[in-house]
This record gives C-alpha cells, sequence and structure tokens, in this order.
C-alpha cells in the first residue's frame, strides 16, 4: 500500500507509491549532457556580449571583462528585477503591489563550456560556493534587500536556457511565502521544544540511517522522509548552523559533498536535468538559535501537474530510503 | 519597470515582467492535439482493459463497460491511493504518516478519441461538469476524505500519460497543504470584513473591467491580478456559491464559460497544453459564509525552475492585462 508521509517543517503531504517504486533506470529524462557547442556568452573571449562582471576570479595582471578568468559573476542580461529605483509599494483595492527591485545575477562557474558544477575541479567547485558567499555578503549591505536566493537549473527541462553551467541569484525585496513559511515553522518547533527542528531531524536521520547517502566531516546528505520527487536530496551542516556564512575551512568539505551527490546522481540517472536552492536565513533577522541552513536539490524526473499544482501535494513513486540506497551503491 | 504583484488569498508574490510582456506566439509550447490513435484504453470497445466503471452516461439497453457510452468514470489502473483499508495514522519520532487510503478516477469524457473538451458539444461538457458534481457528491458519504480534488491534465507536457480526452479525481484522507491555507486566508478575511474575500475580488475586477476575459450569466472568467502564469484563467461564480454543488440548471452556464475560455486558449496558443484544478470546500466543513469555489486553468508555458521551487514565486512575462485583451480579441 501507497503511504502519506508529511514533511515536519512545511507540513507538505506527498503520496509515497511504495509498490510501485521505481528503479533509476525508469526514469527517461532528457540528459543534460552539453553537446551544442556554438557561440555562448558565457564562454571566454566573448565578455563583451555580458553585462560588465561584479565579481571575477581571475589570474593576475588580466583586466576585468576579459580572459583569464576562472569563474565570473555579473548581472543577468534579462533581469526579472531591477537594480536601480524605489520599492513604491501600493495598495490597488484588495491588491498589493510595489516596483520590480532586486537584483538578478549569473555565477559563471567555469570558463570551460562542456564541463559542470560535477566535473569541474573540487577547488573549482569550492570556488563557486565562496562565490556565492562573497555576493550574499555583499547583497546584504543594501537595506531595501529582505532575502537572497540563490539557485542552479541544470539542463533545458529544469529552465536553463543556456547550457554553460552556472548559478543565479535573486535578491528580493520581500520574504519569498515558501521561505517564510519554512521559517515560521522552525521558530514555531522552537518555543515548543527550545531545539533547532533541524538539528533534530539530522539526528534522527543519522541514527536511523536508511535516508542517508553521505556524510563527511562537517555535512550530511539525506533523501528527506517527505522527498516530493525521486532522489530529492538535502544537504545540512551536521552542527547548527544558522546562515549561509559558513567558516571559511569548511568550503572545502561543502564542495566535497555537494559534488558527491551530483556525481552519483550523473551517474544512476545519467546525467539528469535537476534544480538545487540553498535555503538561508532572511538577511536582517537573528534566527540564529532555530534556522538551520540547507541545499534542496531535487533532479527531475517527474512532471507536476494538476493535482500537484492545486494541492501542493506529491506523488512520488520511488521511497526516499530506496533512492538513497541507490545513490549509496552508486560507483562513481 | 517590473512588477510585484501579491496574490489578495494566498499571499503569493509573483513578478509581472512588464517590459518583457511577451506576445501569444512567443510561447512555443508542443501543442497537445491528438494525434497518435493506435490502441487507446479509453475508446469503445476496449472497456475490458479498464477497471470496472463506476458511473456511466450511456445509451438505453447498453451493458456497463460495453460501448454505447458518452461519458465513462473508472478507477484509475494505476491509483496513487487505494479505496479499501484503514488510515493507521502514526508517528515515527518527528515525522507523521498514515496509510495511502483515497480514491483515484479517470472520467473519460467522450467516446471520440479525437475530440477534446474545447471541441466537444456544449452538452456533452456540461456532462462531464455534471459527472464531477455526482461523484464529489457520491464519496463525501464516505467518512475518512476530508477532500475531493478535481482536475484535468491536458496534453502530455501537463502530465497527461494518454491522449484520449479525460479528468481525473483525488479523494483524500487530509486538507492538502495549499488548500488548507487559501481556506485559512478566506476564513481570516471574513473574520475581518464580514465579507467573502472572493466576493470582494470579483466585485473589483468587474468595476475594473480589464482582466475581465469572459462572463455570462452565471459565470465571470478572469485573469488573476498576480498571474502565476501567462494567461492564467479563473472562472468564478458570480454570486457567492461556497461549494461546486451548483444548482442543476447552472451547468449550461458553467459549460459555456469553460468551453469559451478553452477554445480562445487553443486559437490564440495553439492548442496549449494545460493543467486545471476545482477549488472547493472541504467536505464535512460549514463553509457556507466565506468560501467561493471556482475553477484555476493554467496553460503549461514556462518552466518552473529552481528559484519557484525555492521561494513559491513566480516570474511571469506576460501582464494579466495584456493576456485578458488577447483571450478577449481571440476569433472563435
Amino acid at each position: 500500500m501507497s503511504e502519506l508521509r508529511r514533511d515536519p517543517i512545511t507540513g507538505r503531504w506527498v503520496i509515497i507509491s511504495i509498490e510501485r517504486g521505481k528503479r533509476p533506470t525508469d526514469f527517461i529524462s532528457p540528459s543534460s549532457q552539453r553537446k551544442k557547442g556554438g557561440f555562448c556568452p558565457f564562454c571566454p573571449g566573448n565578455e563583451y556580449t555580458t553585462p560588465p562582471e561584479i565579481l571575477a576570479f581571475r589570474l593576475p595582471n588580466t583586466k576585468p571583462n576579459s580572459p583569464g578568468w576562472r569563474l565570473r559573476v555579473m548581472p543577468n542580461k534579462f533581469p526579472a528585477l531591477q537594480i536601480y529605483g524605489d520599492l513604491n509599494k501600493m495598495g490597488e483595492g484588495i491588491f498589493d503591489r510595489m516596483n520590480g527591485i532586486g537584483a538578478h545575477e549569473v555565477i559563471v562557474e567555469t570558463p570551460e563550456h562542456y564541463e559542470s558544477l560535477a566535473t569541474i575541479p573540487i577547488k573549482a567547485a569550492e570556488d563557486v560556493l565562496w562565490a556565492y558567499y562573497l555576493r550574499l555578503t555583499d547583497l546584504k549591505k543594501d537595506g531595501r534587500f529582505k532575502y537572497v536566493m540563490i539557485f542552479k537549473n541544470e539542463g533545458e527541462v529544469a529552465g536553463a536556457s543556456l547550457e554553460h553551467t552556472h548559478s543565479q541569484l535573486i535578491a528580493l525585496p520581500i520574504v519569498p511565502k515558501l521561505v517564510r513559511e519554512e521559517i515560521e515553522a522552525a521558530s514555531k518547533y522552537y518555543d515548543f521544544k527550545e531545539r533547532c527542528i533541524f538539528c533534530d531531524l539530522i539526528s534522527q536521520e543519522l541514527a536511523y540511517g536508511k535516508r542517508i547517502i553521505y556524510q563527511n566531516d562537517g555535512y550530511v546528505a539525506l533523501a528527506p522522509y517527505a522527498s516530493r520527487s525521486p532522489f530529492e536530496t538535502w544537504i545540512f551542516p551536521k552542527t547548527h548552523e544558522p546562515h549561509f556564512y559558513p567558516p571559511r575551512e569548511n568550503f572545502s568539505g561543502l564542495a566535497d559533498i555537494l559534488q558527491r551527490i551530483l556525481k552519483q546522481m550523473d551517474k544512476i540517472l545519467d546525467v539528469p536535468p535537476y534544480n538545487f536552492v540553498i535555503h538561508t536565513s532572511i538577511l536582517h533577522d537573528d534566527m540564529k538559535e532555530y534556522y538551520h541552513w540547507h541545499l534542496e536539490l531535487l533532479p527531475k524526473l517527474t512532471k507536476i501537474a494538476g493535482f500537484e499544482w492545486g494541492s501542493g501535494f506529491y506523488i512520488n513513486p520511488t521511497p526516499p530510503e530506496e533512492a538513497a540506497r541507490f545513490m549509496r551503491e552508486a560507483k562513481i
């Protein structure tokens, strides 16, 4: 019989169809392997086709917006939000609006067109995470912003419009609904138990073991109890860490676990399209006690249909215990 | 400049990218026009390949599970939930689970393989809506169920696994998160204003006019202020009606507005894939005063990527005022 499971943080229910339990090979998804080549605005030599860079890690004595970089951050050429202007909040009868103020940036993770975040050297993956950190702490200085969403769309099916591997960030003047809900739930739990709900979840999962995919000294990757889709994976710092401001020395451990997970996924799901999102605290709030940053990764293997749209309820054909086992056993 | 808009009911924010304002022809989506043919379990003559029918509208003197029907309802052959058994609610440390008890049914809307809900005769569309009503009122008798979600996935991209036009319903032992949130928001508004939020929204929209797509005596179709995606359309009964139990004589008006919207969409978006969901009240709750049933329709034109997954925040390149104008001007 299938099972209904409730995510303890968001209250989201998921149907886990045990008997339909699918194997990784049952998911045919267009591989996100880089094939096209051709003109690419993110390749070295084409820097003039993008807005000027905000941040770059580059060889000494090379000029901004020219080759010689190993990582490059610039404003999105077609930004969803604009950096200049006032919010101008306004009501329109029962409706609320404000101007689309914010930042929308692109992090080009490597100059190599045919590499991915899974295949670049670990030091380069560490640079990517370090760039997230630098941009986050910089944008925090702008008082108009309440939240910075750092995310990656890999593969066309997952929403990437250019195949050259990149991440994005959007700084927002409001706290998005799902973020607010997660934070409120954690805060309620803390009021009740005086413990961080994520710390409790991690220690229960480490003791149980069957949903753990991988761990190193500082981090653990697991298949969440109420996984929304097959092979959903969450990465947590093992000790309580409210914001995405890990100590500098932790970045190599973080790069290790992220690349490990991506490589395992590429292996068993044939380089699937995916999305990941960094869940961190609200910019100017003190959420030290009850929030715990993490990364949520969802390979794009199933379709969101009417039922999910209407209910916020997901149907997942692969139990997370099975998914974690397949991931652990992947030979990489 | 783009605009942030907040949905007054759910609190969901949306970025409306005014300057990127796309025209209908900018959305290239695989058309959901029926092409394949071949063996179809929903075609007359193949009734033996599906579970036995629960309801059918058929010619007098024809036998169940044989040809002669004009509409047919049966259990889903691969149900997400099962009808037999107990819920057996249980905790597992911080997690909650229960057995996957529920009903999962398929409504085959016509025997004609190459027709769609937009192209069948209006009387047949009325039958489809009437079948929803009959199944809903029947499932209401089962005390284990709290909510019935009625929805349609049209086209492969929108999650339909068979092309023969059909709708689905899932009866659930819990109230899904998004439904509960919508209902709670409406209840709060009522506490504050002693008015139905949907009635207020409808009267503001009728007065403003620019987001209205179509109306007849009983119903109105509009592009919501904070549309999540281009050409999102909501259909409401104009007068306060809490549940999807419209009076029998209203079904022709409802069929008229639904078919009108589907035809306009097919015309300007070249038979797009879409999802619709009927939002109705919780089964055994008295929500007479503050809830107002409606249908939410989303053509599948944009991709849900990392940002939307992480934030519950949508980026919509077509302002609803524009979408409504294109829809109104469609020559059908």
